[in-house]
Parts: C-alpha cells; structure tokens; sequence
C-alpha cells in the first residue's frame, strides 16, 4: 500500500507513518509540500495536524474542508529530538543543524554548550547535511536513515511535546469512537455557536476539539472543525446532526478510532 | 506618543497605525519580530490579529495570554495590493516582487502577464528593493515611502481581503463595546465549552471572536481567546463573569469600540 507523506526521509512524519502503517508494509512516497501530498494520485495519505506547543498546523483545516477527502484515523506522537552526529562525543561539536523550532525547543543543550546554530527546513533535511564538527537535531528515524551516532536521546526543554497526526483515504476501522465534522453556518446570529455545541452536549456527545476558522467570504465569517467523541453510526450522532442541520451545513469527514496518548 | 509595529516603513501595519493614531500626532518605531515589539520599551503597540482569507496570526494569541498588556483597541483595513514599480507602463516589466501570500494573492495578473516572481520577506521590503524592469505588489503608502509610480490598485484576485489589528496599552476610550478575554478551564470535561458559552447567552452577551489554542501542558489540553460584544463595565458582563468563574479561571485583557468594517 502507498501513502503520501511530508519529506524527506526521516522526518517526524516518516516515523508516524511507520507506527500507524506497520500491520500494512506500507511505501511511503515524499512530497516536499503539504499541497503536493493533497494533489498527489496516491490515495492513502498521512499529515501532522496539531503540536502540543505549537498549536494547529496553519492551513491544513481548509485542506480537509475544501478537498474530497475521508479522515480515517489518528496516530500521536511524542516528539524527542535526538542529538545526531558523525562525531562520537559532545565535545568535539561545535555546530548544530535543525528547524528553527527544533532549536528553540532545545535551547538549554545549545546554550549549555555554547554552540553555533544552523537553520533547515526540515529536522529530517539537518540530519542529511551533517559535517564534521557538526550534529542535528532531529527524529531517531533519520539518525538511522543517514547513518548518524545518537548523543542524546529527548534533549528539548520541555518533556510535553506531541504532534497528532491525521490518516486520509486509508484502511477503515470497524470500531470508530471519533467523528470529524465541518460546520459551515449561513450566517452570524448572537448565541449561534452555543446552539450549535447545544446539540452535542443534548445527546450527551463530548467535543475533543474545536476550531474556527475563516470562510473567506468577509472577516468574520467563520466555520468550525469540531472532533466529536462519538462513531457517526451511532444514535446519538443521528440526532444530533438532525439539530445541528437546523443551524447549520454539516459535512463529516469521517469516524475513525481515536489514537492512544503514548 | 511613541508606538511600537512591525517594519520596515510601508507595511500595511504602518497604514494601519497612521489611520489609528492620525489624531494622536505618533512617531512610529518599527521592529523586525513580533516578539521584539512585545519586549520593547516603548508602551503603545499596534499588531496584526487575523486576516479574512488567511486566519488568526500564528502564536498572537499566545503572546496576549503572556505578556501583561491591556487590548486598548482595534482597527481594520481592507487589504487592497499595489502594483509599484519606477517604470511608467506595465509593459516594461518583466519581475514582481513581494512576500509570498501577495504573490499567490496576485496570481491572475501574474500569470497573465507572465512575469517572474522573487520572494521577499514582507511587502514593504519587497518595494524597498523594486530594481528597473521590477514591479512590488505592497501597500499605497510602501509607494509612497519609495517613491514609485502606482500602476495598479486593488490588483489581487479577490476583493475580500481584510486584516484586523490590535491596539495594545493605547490611550483609553470611554465608549467601549466589546471586551477579550482568556478562558482557561482548569480541566478538560463533558460540555465544558458549551457550558462556558452558556454563561455569554444566559446574559445575552454576543460572541464575535473565538479561538481555542493549546496550553503546552499537554495534547489536548487548551486554553480559549473570546470577543464579546459587550463593556467590561456592563452590568450583564459582571454576571457573565460571576458565572463563567465557576467553570474556569477568566482573565479580561480589555475592553474597546469595536471598529468599523471600511
């Protein structure tokens, strides 16, 4: 089975797809933007969705809304950057390679060590470019891909970073607890989105997620990407898109079974 | 009265500051982050918060839940690119420079006249470096700043382009209609978001504005951005207030006159 992923080899992306795909000897084919794996022929695809620091990945919810796709499940990742080096001990680096956000998140150790900083595109595109003298922030994957010694393993500041990822067009599971929707409302009227999540919390229906985002039509005019804890099949999601169809265009992009924090 | 904005002279920042504090006789200081103008010196700020085709501005809201500052006003404006060059006829044109989200925003004209693209960090340094043979798309006063010829207005493909603006610790007014605040829930649970919303519409207070980002403490785990439209010093926002306090913690970054829409 093919899917379509954010490159190059050995990026975060690379080692979520290996995780989730694993029970189908899957082939990951890179593209270099995240328009490319949209556009692409390849059906199955994976993306990173949000990041515990960061927040949303910008566009990627009017991708989901504007193209024809079915979200068919979710995989999380904790995001542990590795120190990588064709060196063998810290002391003989004195560079370090990463995405700007890598490095800001691994401040102490370059700090602690007084090193000079280089900026890449990609965690994974650092990791392909190390010299002597030099070492890359990036996954643990891409120590492997390029051949790289590991001199630390989870060397950012803070522990709580995870990115979740979202699965389009892939296998289906039969036991689906999550339900992505788009609500897209004709127009603004007070009390509009507390009529809305009226009726999940009315079928007893809890949200995970929700954001807002632009219609593009004129500034401030939203639509939402809510995450409801529920399989679409279910009773209650039937009666509660019944009410919310009185509010609102309701388009659901798919059940799938909700990934476990690791 | 000294105000703090992105730079360099001629972003639509800069327009937008001059028609905010036309009254007040300012002196722009211009920055090249946004994180610069937060740790600067200088009190007053005025800062990009959402555009209608391209959403919220990565990580803004973050900065306001952080730093300690009052939202003392906003301001919109319509996002009309101009074609600036110092040849007279588009025909003597063969390059147009600008930052990539004109560029795409330009598209028709571009390729209607086949002309090559470079990529620059923001407009206004795009119209700085406009060399013969060279267009910039940017804002009139960019033109100004220059001293380029303008020979197009309102060039990009669609005309709902708008950016609304913060006012940060401004001058106070008197008359204020709308009021952000921070939600941040001390826990995540069942209807807790439409319970929040709950407490706005028991009070007939409107929500024009909300956002949910996450905490950093861990994945899903997120804290919310609201406008209402209504004055802190309200009878109804007080109840509001007593209500949503036992839900979550509530901080009021402000209360201001809404802007009008141009």
């Amino acid at each position: 089975m093919e899917v379509a992923l954010l490159g190059p080899e050995g990026t975060y992306t690379h080692q979520a797809a290996d995780q989730y795909f694993s029970d189908y000897g899957y082939t990951p084919t890179f593209y270099s933007t995240i328009t490319d794996i949209f556009d692409s022929d390849i059906e199955t695809a994976i993306i990173a969705f949000e990041n515990s620091l960061g927040g949303g990945v910008e566009g990627m919810i009017d991708l989901l809304r504007e193209r024809y796709i079915t979200i068919t499940g979710e995989q999380i990742l904790e995001i542990d950057h590795c120190l990588l080096s064709r060196e063998s001990d810290f002391e003989a680096i004195e560079r370090v390679r990463s995405h700007p956000q890598a490095l800001t998140q691994c401040k102490s150790l370059i700090q602690e060590h007084g090193w000079e900083t280089v900026e890449a595109s990609s965690t994974a595109k650092a990791a392909s470019e190390v010299g002597a003298n030099e070492a890359a922030l990036a996954s643990p994957l891409a120590g492997t891909v390029h051949g790289l010694n590991v001199l630390g393993e989870g060397v950012q500041d803070t522990k709580s970073n995870a990115t979740r990822f979202l699965i389009l067009n892939g296998p289906m599971d039969e036991e689906n607890d999550k339900t992505s929707l788009i609500l897209d409302p004709p127009e603004d009227r007070p009390g509009q989105l507390h009529s809305i999540l009226g009726s999940f919390s009315g079928h007893e229906i809890n949200l995970s997620y929700i954001q807002s985002r632009p219609t593009k039509r004129e500034l401030g005019d939203y639509y939402f990407y809510i995450e409801a804890e529920i399989d679409q099949e279910s009773e209650a999601f039937g009666k509660a898109r019944q009410c919310l169809e009185t509010y609102t265009a309701v388009d659901v992009l798919g059940s799938y079974p909700s990934a476990n924090h690791p």
